[in-house]
């Protein structure tokens, strides 16, 4: 059979643009060129997937194309269970994945469900259709080393070296984000395969023959302060002790391997066997998995003492290996080294910034890059999303639908979105355009252990937000609304919701992008103001955020 | 200052019917005459509260009496948190109360939460503002216990007697819901004035002075075969037992003490002490609750072996004695004794029946009559449903607005609010009505203790279900719609979602109450059908339900 491949162009096969472009995106997530694991629907983030298997992929397709434009098709947990006559001005997509009531909402129980075809892990984007590959997540990336380079090495990572792990689909693009801010980054990958896919998709600079030369090569470009990175196949658990045991002095450390979920991170020892272990023994295969991430969390603790700046990168290894018994926390109960959104991100979510992105329904690159030109004089004065463009054009991939992920903030999403709705309405761009997000977004999800861990007044695992996030983006008029569990840090673990409208150039639809793309945002402004954030509180304030109790 | 009680009559104090009945109905339920304890804002369920504070109160009421047609007002645990410009058609009123990230929705949790003021316990229709008094929960009842004489007792409980436990906000409709089986009801509570009041509002026939007055009582009117109801002033921890050791027999046992929260549940022992002892000792309160909780639920499991019939009312008794270590399930992993839903209320569930519910905002109770009216002449070949409008006239006393709760199923629900809408377009009814329904409907809730125990396909924890409900709902049309966790089984143990929609008698509103009215029972067939009931399958093919895959 033919592989699964977003349909270019402006044919319609569905009823109305809203659901074709829903069809498109699940499409796009499927794309081998897209996704991780195409055989299994799998697209990102461990086992996070798009459909829960290939005959209900077929239904949603079916159920998509049929879909009157005053209909909303319900999809649970990846599979599309109803389909309820609303009003054309509502979404045409609800979905929620992988929730469970709380008291059962353990990866066991899940994994249990998942074996008895009743349930899918939907990660964050792949289970809503809002995964753009690997560029999602890379101007996040980008601005967290940006920060990073702000706050220790003033302002710019040129002259340090990035130790990190991980060559998967979020996790492949740390390479490139240290290196367009000019840095050397070693990455540590089990699977050759992935190594050298990344080096193919100009997302890594070179592969390394082994250690002695991926140090050499690192020498090199930190004393030439020239961006650069290396890959290296070997397992986390094992360099970076190595690292440690040679002396060698390392800037940065982090990591993005798929911790979450010990049937995803891989244990030490031949990559053959481990992965034959994983299907014969999987109980074995999770105690090994949490013995390395152990391991390897300890050697990130250790070249912290050591001098480098630590940080989580949103996988829950800190987690999983305090799960196992390892100390991750001094004596106040904080980490011992901190989760990239406290540390870096937390002052942007109370702006409303966050990963927003756009796609070409066409197919058309000349979209995206028409769009990227409108941005640039939409804000003119702002350097780093000049600076962000450039870089993208020059070193980004177009993998599946062209698409542009950009922070913008509250204000900044209404004004763009209607920017490009205006320029699909005018032919300047040849098919509407998708507009969404990340679900780590700043008002979209509670995650103790990620982007809501150490808040201000402790309420870091109150889920009220995203659920009246997702709530909110449905009153305001979004084309698809989703809610997860789980997402990035593994079952039970986060609550989270997604949102995507499209820009089809109608006046109405200008009326929708105004509310969707202000509410959005707004509930980041909500909630970081609720929680005593004197920033968020300022927005609010400058920009007319209404918060009730303040009049 | 004056007690809060719901405005009556047609002038508004807000900018649309839809924000003044939510205003209505938060003060309908913090009415003194229907709240359970007025200075702490608890509407019924132990300790489920309809605003935070009364700080929270008063900003709430602010806001929706400023709250323009195309705003929308966000609550979070009872804390209005945000207002965001929508649409006319949008909800006004988007509430999630006591959600927390999976991972740490435990009552201990929460508890702290709720004492550093940053969350509320909403239970089901507390929090959501659609709670009614005693009669909510009224027909639920009385459809269980007629659900029990059919299987059981030939079609009526005449010269039966049922023991249960438990005289608050929805424990009190027990009593009546048995007497209008005709049945003979023992009901023991320990708190002395509760028994008093539920005997004044005619929910009850009579207080017994002691135990040996209760049974003589009971024997009377068993013999006689007179539906009468008993309260006996003491705890069912020391009462079971004692009837067990008096060998006396009971034909039905069942309870709806608020078991769910170990700090409502009352311990054996002077009622004084008890009180005092939750004040000074949590701790040691939640232990001795769990004792007698233990005791109580085990009196119930033997009464059962000497051959009464025994069900759990929802409340969660049998996981607490679970949890304490009680061993309450047989070598299958089932339960001993059934929960009411599985054993009686499933099969209306498939055909998306539920308690469906409205309120005259005009305060009179003239308006309801007159409803009552119509759905006789809408249903006149209804046989159960005459019967209970008979009975709830003769019996069921007004306490707040004037209510009607009434469980209807998938179809019906639509024609009958319609049937609302235009006696409202017609000036029959003096004010817009407010339609709305339980949490603890078909397709409305996840809660494998309670409503979902022991689905067909295993699939009780899916929690994907009641999003799904609320974004449908929210997409539909409602006018306010709600999230909510632990409910009735407490935190953790539970996720629901409630729905209000005013008919005001607009065309406009006519065409939302189509879809919202379809949209929300369809749930339950939905959900079913997904599960694999036969019944639900069925009720989908017969009326048109649109469920994906079927074609
Ligand atoms: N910070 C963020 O913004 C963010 C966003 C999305 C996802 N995440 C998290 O990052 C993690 C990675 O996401 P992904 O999409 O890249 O997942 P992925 O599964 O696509 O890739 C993870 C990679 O890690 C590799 N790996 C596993 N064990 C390893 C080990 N011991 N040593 C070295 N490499 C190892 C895997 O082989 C794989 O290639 C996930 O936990 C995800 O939840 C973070
Ligand atoms: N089955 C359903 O449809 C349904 C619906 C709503 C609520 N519930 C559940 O039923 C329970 C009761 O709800 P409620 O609104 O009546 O709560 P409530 O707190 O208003 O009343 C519970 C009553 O039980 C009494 N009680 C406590 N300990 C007792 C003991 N040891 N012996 C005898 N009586 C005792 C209390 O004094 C109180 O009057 C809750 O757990 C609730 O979640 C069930």
């Amino acid at each position: 059979a033919e592989m699964v491949r977003a349909q270019h162009g402006t044919t319609l096969r569905c009823k109305t643009w809203e659901a074709e472009a829903a069809l498109r995106m699940l499409e796009n997530n499927l794309d081998p060129a897209v996704s991780l694991v195409y055989d299994e629907l799998i697209v990102y983030g461990g086992a996070g997937r798009a459909a829960r298997n290939w005959k209900e992929y077929q239904t949603i397709v079916r159920t998509l194309k049929n879909l009157e434009p005053d209909e909303t098709m319900l999809v649970q947990s990846g599979k599309a269970v109803g389909v309820l006559r609303t009003w054309a001005h509502a979404p045409r997509v609800l979905i929620a994945n992988s929730n469970l009531v709380p008291a059962w909402s353990t990866q066991e129980y899940f994994d249990e469900l998942d074996r008895l075809g009743l349930m899918m892990y939907g990660q964050m984007t792949a289970g809503s259709w809002i995964y753009i590959a690997t560029q999602g997540i890379l101007q996040g990336t980008y601005e967290t080393f940006a920060a990073v380079a702000d706050k220790h090495f003033a302002g710019t990572l040129a002259g340090t070296v990035t130790v990190t792990a991980g060559l998967g689909g979020m996790s492949g693009a740390q390479p490139l984000a240290v290196t367009m801010n000019d840095g050397v980054c070693l990455v540590i990958e089990p699977i050759d395969e992935r190594v050298k896919q990344k080096v193919r998709e100009g997302y890594l600079d070179e592969q390394a023959r082994d250690l002695p030369h991926a140090l050499a090569l690192c020498e090199q470009y930190k004393a030439a302060r020239i961006g650069w990175s290396i890959g290296l196949t070997g397992n986390a658990a094992t360099v970076l002790p190595e690292l440690l045991a040679q002396g060698y002095k390392v800037d940065i450390v982090t990591d993005q391997t798929s911790a979450h979920d010990l049937l995803d991170y891989l244990p030490e020892g031949d990559i053959d066997a481990v992965l034959q272990l994983r299907k014969d023994d999987p109980v074995e295969f999770r105690r090994q998995a949490l013995q390395s991430i152990m391991k390897h969390c300890q050697a990130i603790i250790d070249m912290q003492t050591a001098g480098a700046v630590a940080l989580d990168y949103g996988n829950n290894l800190r987690g999983q290996a305090e799960k196992g018994g390892l100390k991750v926390r001094d004596e106040h109960g904080q980490f011992l080294y901190p989760g990239f959104v406290p540390g870096y991100i937390r002052p942007l979510f109370c702006e409303g910034k966050g990963p927003f992105r756009w796609a070409a329904l066409s197919g058309d690159p000349a979209d995206i890059l028409r769009i990227d030109r409108a941005l640039l004089e939409t804000f003119p004065d702002n350097k780093m999303l000049a600076r962000w463009i450039e870089k993208a054009q020059a070193k980004v991939p177009f993998i599946g639908l062209p698409a542009r992920v950009c922070w913008l903030g509250y204000g900044e999403r209404e004004k763009f979105g209607l920017v490009i709705n205006d320029l699909v309405a005018r032919g300047e761009v040849s098919a509407p355009i998708v507009i969404g997000r990340d679900h780590l977004d700043c008002g979209s999800v509670a995650s103790p252990n990620r982007e809501s861990e150490g808040m201000l007044d402790g309420s870091d695992a109150v889920a009220d937000w995203p659920l009246l996030n997702a709530l909110a983006n449905c009153a305001s008029g979004a084309d698809w609304v989703s809610l997860h569990n789980g997402g990035g840090v593994g079952i039970g673990n986060s609550t989270h919701s997604g949102m995507v409208i499209v820009a089809t150039g109608t006046p109405e639809k200008a009326e929708r992008l105004r509310r969707v793309l202000t509410t959005d945002p707004g509930m980041g402004v909500f909630r970081h103001a609720d929680a005593g954030y004197e920033l968020a509180r300022q927005v609010a304030e400058e920009r007319g955020v209404k918060i009730p109790g303040w009049e």
